[in-house]
């Protein structure tokens, strides 16, 4: 897999994702790339200098910014390590179950999000959703490198077994309670649908209870990342005023 | 200027929007369209049959669902008009000011929220800024139609204009206080920058105060529309508990 733009490549360093190889523009001003090459140096990346073609090449074409590293693909992990990184946080687990969301750009923006308002980890299904690759990683501005990710063979089972460990299940669809009346500070999981096609009807009766984001206009449909951004801060927000 | 897909169109229409002529894609069951074309009748619009190609050319290539309607270009209010729709409806003025953002799909989503979030006009720069385009429209699901857009010659020359008319306006950005301890429920304008750059220095200095989203991650760093959602969000909910 290959990790491109600036930002993402030095996400992926900080993370301590082993960087197989490091291509850089040749020519390109030392000063601007200066932190992702102290970086490489220090991992001892071996760094190739190439021409802006073999980038764009790497990168397909896409917004690379004069660097692109190879990295071993995304490493998925098991729905019991989100629960073993809360506990070991000392925190109640608080995770995002994405069902269906096959679109890069949203995957990624909520991957984003997730990361910045400190959920432990995104679940995701093994069929019919986007997956980490590169254009996921360079969306999510690197948070993908810093973000358990479990995909799992079935969402409904795993929020079955969630809910035996005691973690209350959100649904956000229509017709809920707004997440401000809700307590969303223990622990919660929060499952997001697709723009188009919403929570499956088994995946949303499953769930304990449903948030609905308060609306005033006409149109009462956020884009499906920006509905997540604001139910994770309402949840951020309530868990350390706590 | 040309509306593609569904709720878009149908937006159109319900936003009292002129369609000069609807092309609806031939073969293409009835019942799906239904409401677009119930619409198009009471408007008494010209309703051409056109095999797919012909859709593909006019929406560019994007995804136009079986429809697209030639309509006038969008036209842009002026800054009064905002802070005459807030008089009129007796509320507080509520106005979201973008400064430099060029992509279409974050302007379309900012346009978005606005709209959700009750949000009486959005103003933009003549220069350096995204145009109301049919992407953006499209991105905005259609919220564009229903949202009051002002553009101006200059955007710092606004921020003062609407600083004399009593209007608070928040720069969103680095180092301010968080939106849940900032009073949001007067005349209020919010200033967002780009992703990249963020807001202009002089524009920052302008403001009367600065918002910053309270994060918990190690990227911190959310999307820009994600960013305007959450602070549309939290002003919102200040207004209508008021």
């Amino acid at each position: 897999m290959y990790i491109y733009g600036r930002n993402p490549v030095k996400e992926a360093y900080l993370a301590g994702k082993t960087v197989n190889k490091l291509y850089v523009q040749k020519g390109e001003p030392d000063s601007t790339l200066s932190r992702v090459l102290k970086l490489a140096k220090e991992a001892r990346t071996v760094i190739s200098y190439v021409d802006q073609k073999k980038l764009d090449l790497l990168a397909e074409g896409k917004n690379h910014q004069g660097v692109v590293a190879a990295v071993t693909d995304f490493e998925y992990c098991e729905l019991d390590d989100i629960l073993a990184l809360a506990k070991s946080r000392g925190e109640e687990p608080f995770l995002v179950l994405l069902d269906g969301i096959t679109d890069p750009h949203n995957f990624g923006a909520m991957i984003r999000s997730a990361e910045c308002f400190g959920v432990h980890g995104v679940v995701i299904p093994k069929h019919r959703s986007a997956v980490v690759n590169d254009t996921v990683v360079k969306v999510s501005s690197g948070a993908a490198e810093h973000m358990l990710i479990a995909k799992v063979t079935n969402l409904n089972d795993a929020i079955r077994y969630l809910k035996q460990q005691n973690i209350w299940v959100y649904a956000t669809d229509f017709d809920g309670k707004p997440p401000k009346c809700a307590n969303l500070t223990g622990a919660v999981a929060i499952v997001v649908g697709s723009e188009g096609e919403g929570i499956h009807r088994l995946t949303k009766e499953l769930a304990d209870d449903v948030l609905t984001i308060e609306q005033y206009g006409k149109i009462n449909s956020l884009n499906a990342s920006v509905a997540l951004g604001v139910t994770l801060y309402e949840a951020a927000k309530q868990r350390h005023e706590k």
